[in-house]
Parts: structure tokens; C-alpha cells; sequence
């Protein structure tokens, strides 16, 4: 695996571009990404019931199997703007179809930003037109830049697999560091790549992998109106379709969680005020989904985020979590480790050494276990602490 | 309705006292009401599947209908000890009823406080002697100050109803500002009552109340392994029994309805680092529980919580909470207003003057109103906001 800068256009025939338009207050905020063959498209989207506008076209549009291009900005969410908003959506999806010479159905789009504002559309045309203009085969760094909000770096991954001796290369960018900026922000993913995989076969894929990676990513619990990921597959690579269940499906497949865990993970390290990332994994549940869910309300409690920040081994904490997550336990035998080191066994406290303890909850990464001791279900969440920082982010922004 | 002190020997026949036994740093932590005649007896506890031991036996003591004296600790939870815990929690309850001369299934117990330590158990006997010998008719006061742990007041609230002319009493104390002190602490109320009423009429009433109360209120998610509401009734006011459907049965409801919710905003309004107490109502849902369902997920987003914190009138992550909080509805058809005033109609944003809202956000008391427009479902929820305080009181204490 390599990590590459300019992953989306790593994978033949993808053409990308990050273009200022002067949307939010500094750097890039318009990104394009163009394939030069039509492209099998997959997309998952936010289950929040308050939809941003780009992510009802987009959804709209995915059903039909292809596409040519994603048009993305940040700065402005377009979202809760009833009518207007929709106008917008379509227009900035339409206005990158005309210059890329495209059917303008084969356009998806995205944003990311603030909530409740009108997109200033002159801008946004603006800088559509100067994307398709400079976008190239070396465009996909600074199109993972144009989709920052209150990130911090940008986030890519990219990754080469050989299936039957054909080259197949899978790249991905993200964006995400909380829901705010200023009012609403997103998580967004872009993947891309070259392999021939039929539509349904691709939107398969795509959703089991998101299952692992994205929906296992956790910074504050709140999702946003706008989460979306979108995956194009252009065919490029010439390998034999990925038929479903063959092992080079598994390849892919392994390939595309690869990608995914990545990004969600830079997301999660990424995460608003963050000071350590946490990888919570719960082993011997009776499902995934009981597993994950959890590893998530551990993740999610505001009192194991503070006690991660304090570096404090607040085992309590994390069992209580763990037993409002509305999973049926047994919890005389559960067994939970920081880092390999046992810190509960049979639902009781070990003696363990405090000093060191702390001292292991200083480091920047932190691998909690649990057993639950029911089944097989296993799954693995990525999170941040909650720190002052999240606090005054969160709080000194003034709408 | 009277606000008195000791609230819980308000109502005939109850004594009460709090004792210092040295468990917890300083103050009374050893908590004993007292009833002198059988009582009714009600309970509702937590859900968490980690249980501490002393929930475990008062909720098997519960079917009985019962009981006698209640006999609680701060200091110590007595959760996650195995073995040891419940013999513990029982040599309370019958220390407590040897001392009292009272049949030891007849003494419910109950603990807040540090998670995963050993009860001192000597200290706690000799509380418990001392507390049989110093319980009174004024009692109640000390006792709501010996259930206290990261609180920074007691927390009590009594009132007196009319059945047929005869005076009824209710009264109850509470604690509880968040579940930490130091690992995992509680929600704990005890409610007396010297209503004459059949143990299961009273555990439906309790229920109901504790729906609309306890249940609606959240400092941060947090639902401790030792979250107690307990009830007794002694029947001492001489009213006609109180039979369901009745008007008394009404009266009696509502009135303990005013003592339940008190306790809860009460509770809220001392949330650990709170400088705001939230309340948000929503209506127009299709059930209580759909409007309680979207109130809690407003009230337990990180988001919502620090923008409050900053005074700022941030209505996209108040609808983007509600959006996923697992309730189909039609963005485009909710109406929101903080203290009257709209800032969201039919999905979008209103003019409405941010400086005043700002203002009117710098207030103690936040009042939040959201109607998304399904059916007559309405329910009303208390929180506080996230402050740098409740950043530094969780993350600083070291286990």
C-alpha cells in the first residue's frame, strides 16, 4: 500500500481539480473530479431525516448506475433551504455537465459548510468553470484540499491490486473533523477507481465496506445532513468484471475496506479539539451490529471522552457505557484491556498498576478492549477525547 | 405547594436522618428514612445491565409491596464487586433492620459513588447504628444532604393535596449532577408519601411520574449503574384509598408528578459545570415517547450543548440532532422557537435579530420549542450545558 498525495486521480482516467471561488473564508473550496470513461457510481448517504439539498440530487441520480463527475464545495452546506436549495443543487450539477460535456444526469454533487445560508451561486459557477479548466491526471491533492472545513490536513488513501495480473488501483479522499463549521458540517468521501465492476456489484461493495469504516467513526455523535460517500469505478484498468463471490471480489473488497478504514480513521484523528485517538473494539458479542453498537455508546459517552482526555484508566466508565448500549450483557463476565493490559476480569477491578496506566493513557493512541462474552460479533469504532478545545470550537463560534 | 427542607418527614409517621460515617471525603454520607408504620413500596430503577448490588436487592425486595426504612450511602456505589458486593449491600439493609427492629426484607438500600471499591463496612455499621439513634421528624433535611456527591445543593421539594377533604402529603429529595464522583455515581429519589395506597396503584403511579420526570432529564447521556426513584407510602393521612381512574387518583398523580419533576429540573439545574439549564419541549410528535425520543437527542448533542454554553442561537445543530434521532418527520414542516421566538419556520430560517437572541441565550434558562408537525404527541425535557467546567471536573479526577 502507498500513501500517495492525490489519490482520487491515482487509479487511470480520473481527472481532478481544487479551485478557489471565494465560498468560505480562505483556500480551496470547489472540487471536481471527472472520469474520462462513463463509471459505474455507488453512493451511501446520511440516514438523518433533515437531508442537505446535493445529497437529495445525488441519491436522486445514483439509481441510474453511472456517472462521469462529482462537483463538491465547502463553505456553504445548502442545506434547510427549501426550494431555493434544490435550484442551487442542480445548477451547480448542471453548469459542470455543460463544460465537461457531459450529460448532466452523470453529475453528482456534495457540500459541506454552513447551514441555512443561500449559496452564492455566481461564485460557485465561477469556479466550476475554472476547475474543469485546470483540472488534470495530478489534481487529486488539491481536490482533497477544496473539501476542508475545520479539518485540520487533508485526508487521502490510495492502494494498487493486482487481479489475475491486471493492475487495479483504488484511491480515496475525506473530509470530517465534527459537525460544525459554523452551523452543520459533513463527513464527505470520494473514492475512486479503475477496476470494471458492474453498478449493483459496486453499490454492494461500497455499502459493506462504509458498514466497517465510516459507520464506525464516531467524533460527537451527530450526523450530519450532509454525510456522503460516493465511490466511481471507471473501468480503466481492463481487469475481468468482478463478479460477486469470486476472490477477486474478495480482493477488492479487502482493498476498498482498506481505503475506507483509512479515511475514517484520518477523520477520527483529525477530530475536533482531539488529543488522543481511541480504537474500541468489543469481541464476543452476538452479532457485528450488537458489537459496534457498543463499541459506539462507549464511544460516544462524554465521560469516557473526558476521562480519555485526563488520562485517566476510568474503567467504571466504559462498563457503564457499555451497559446502557441496549445490549443484553452478562456483566460478571466481561473483560476489558487498555493496550493488551487487563483491567477488568469476570466484571471485577484487577490490581492493576495505576501510575503505569496512566502513564500508557498519555500516548496519542489508545486501543480499548472489551468482551462481552456471548458470541463472535466483533467490531472496532474509531473516536477522539473531549477536550477543552472541543468545548471552546464548539462554543466561541457565534452563528 | 410549599419548597420546605426536609421534605422527606414532610408527610405523617416518616423519620429521618444523615450521618457523617466517613466514607467519602467529608459530610454525611449515610442516608436512613424511616417509616412508623408499613409502608407501600415503589421502585423504578436503572436499565443499565450493569446493575450495582444494592439496586439488585431492593428490586427483589420490591415485589412485596412493602417495606419499612430505606437505608442509602454516598461515597461508595457498591457496583462491579461480585460476591462481595451483594453481601454487603444485604448486611446494610440488615444492620439497618436489626437497629430499626424491622424485618430485613422490609429495608430497601441503595449506594452512590466511586465504582469498583470496597464497602467499608465498619464505617457503614456504625452509620447506621448512629443514624437509628439520631432519626427525627425533622430529619429529612440532613438526610437529603447525606445522599449528595459531586451536587452542590440538596435537593428536596414537598406538597400537601386534598382527598375528600383529608390532608395528604408527598415529599421527596434527590441527587445527582452528572454520573461521575469519581468513577460512576447516580440519580438516586426517595419519595414519601402518608397517602393510604395499595403497592401496586402506587408502583403504576411512580412509573408514570418517573415517565414524564427522571426519564426525561439528561446531563450527559450517562445512565449509571445505580440510578434509583424509591417510594414508600404509609398510609398515615387516613384519606379513603386511593383506587386507579379516581379523582384522587388524578389528584395524587399530578401531585406527584410536581414533586418528580422538580427533583429532575432540580437535578438538571446542578448538572456538573452547568451555567445554563435547558428545557426543550417538542410537539406535533405521532407519541410522548417520538417527542421525548427527538427532546433527548437535542438535549444529549454534544453540539446543541456547547453552542448553548456559548450563547449561540445555532438552529442547524438543534435540526440536525432532531434529524437523527430515529423519528421519520418532514424537514420542511418544523417550526422552532427559543423562548417564543421563532428562528426556524416550516424548515427555514426566519429573519430573526441574532444579537437579541444571542442576549437573550445569556440567561440562566433556555427554553426550546420545536414543533415538527406529525401529530399531538408532546413531550418536555431538562438538560444543562457543556461547559469547560464539565470538561475539567471529568477529565481531572484521576481513578
Amino acid at each position: 500500500m502507498d500513501r500517495i498525495a492525490g489519490a482520487v486521480t491515482y487509479p487511470e482516467g480520473f481527472q481532478a481539480a481544487g479551485v478557489r471561488a471565494g465560498i468560505k473564508e480562505k483556500g480551496e473550496d470547489i472540487a471536481l473530479i471527472y472520469s474520462e470513461s462513463p463509471a459505474s457510481a455507488a453512493g451511501v448517504f446520511t440516514t438523518n431525516v433533515v437531508k442537505a439539498a446535493p445529497v437529495l440530487v445525488s441519491k436522486a441520480r445514483l439509481p441510474r448506475g453511472t456517472a462521469r463527475a462529482v462537483v463538491a464545495n465547502s463553505g456553504n452546506a445548502n442545506a434547510c433551504m427549501g426550494e431555493q436549495g434544490m435550484k442551487d443543487a442542480l445548477e451547480m450539477a448542471s453548469a459542470a455537465a455543460e463544460r465537461l460535456n457531459v450529460d448532466e444526469q452523470d453529475v453528482l454533487v456534495a457540500s459541506t459548510g454552513i447551514i441555512g445560508h443561500s449559496m452564492p451561486m455566481k461564485k460557485v459557477i465561477d469556479g466550476i468553470t475554472h476547475a474543469v479548466n485546470v483540472m488534470s491526471h495530478d489534481g487529486g491533492a488539491t481536490a482533497a484540499c477544496a473539501i476542508m472545513t475545520t479539518d485540520t490536513r487533508p485526508k487521502e488513501e490510495s492502494i494498487e491490486i493486482l487481479l489475475d495480473g491486471v493492475k487495479v488501483r483504488i484511491g480515496g479522499m475525506a473530509k470530517g473533523s465534527g459537525m460544525i463549521c459554523p452551523n452543520v458540517a459533513t463527513m464527505l468521501a470520494f473514492i475512486t477507481t479503475d477496476a470494471v465492476i458492474a453498478p449493483d456489484v459496486l453499490q454492494y461493495c461500497l455499502k459493506s465496506s462504509a458498514e466497517v469504516s465510516f459507520n464506525c467513526l464516531t467524533v460527537d455523535g451527530d450526523t450530519s445532513t450532509n454525510d456522503s460517500v460516493i465511490m466511481l469505478a471507471n473501468g480503466m484498468a481492463g481487469n475481468a468484471m468482478i463478479e460477486p463471490g469470486t476472490r477477486n471480489w474478495d480482493i477488492f473488497s479487502e482493498a476498498l475496506n482498506v481505503i475506507a478504514i483509512s479515511l475514517a480513521k484520518q477523520i477520527a484523528d483529525d477530530g475536533e479539539g482531539a488529543t488522543r485517538s481511541i480504537e474500541i473494539t468489543v469481541k464476543g458479542a452476538e452479532s457485528f451490529g450488537e458489537a459496534r453498537q457498543i463499541a459506539k455508546t462507549i464511544a460516544n459517552s462524554p465521560l469516557v471522552k473526558t476521562a480519555m482526555f485526563g488520562s485517566d484508566p476510568n474503567w467504571g466508565r466504559i462498563l457503564a457505557a457499555a451497559g446502557r448500549a441496549g445490549v443484553d450483557f452478562d456483566p460478571n463476565a466481561v473483560n476489558l484491556y487498555f493496550d493488551g493490559s487487563p483491567l477488568v476480569q469476570r466484571g471485577e477491578p484487577t490490581e492493576f498498576d495505576e501510575a503505569a496506566m496512566h502513564e500508557l493513557l498519555r500516548g496519542r493512541r489508545v486501543k480499548v478492549l472489551l468482551e462481552v462474552g456471548l458470541g463472535t460479533g466483533k467490531a472496532t469504532v474509531w473516536t477522539c477525547d473531549f477536550s477543552y478545545e472541543y468545548v471552546r470550537i464548539n462554543a466561541e463560534y457565534h452563528t
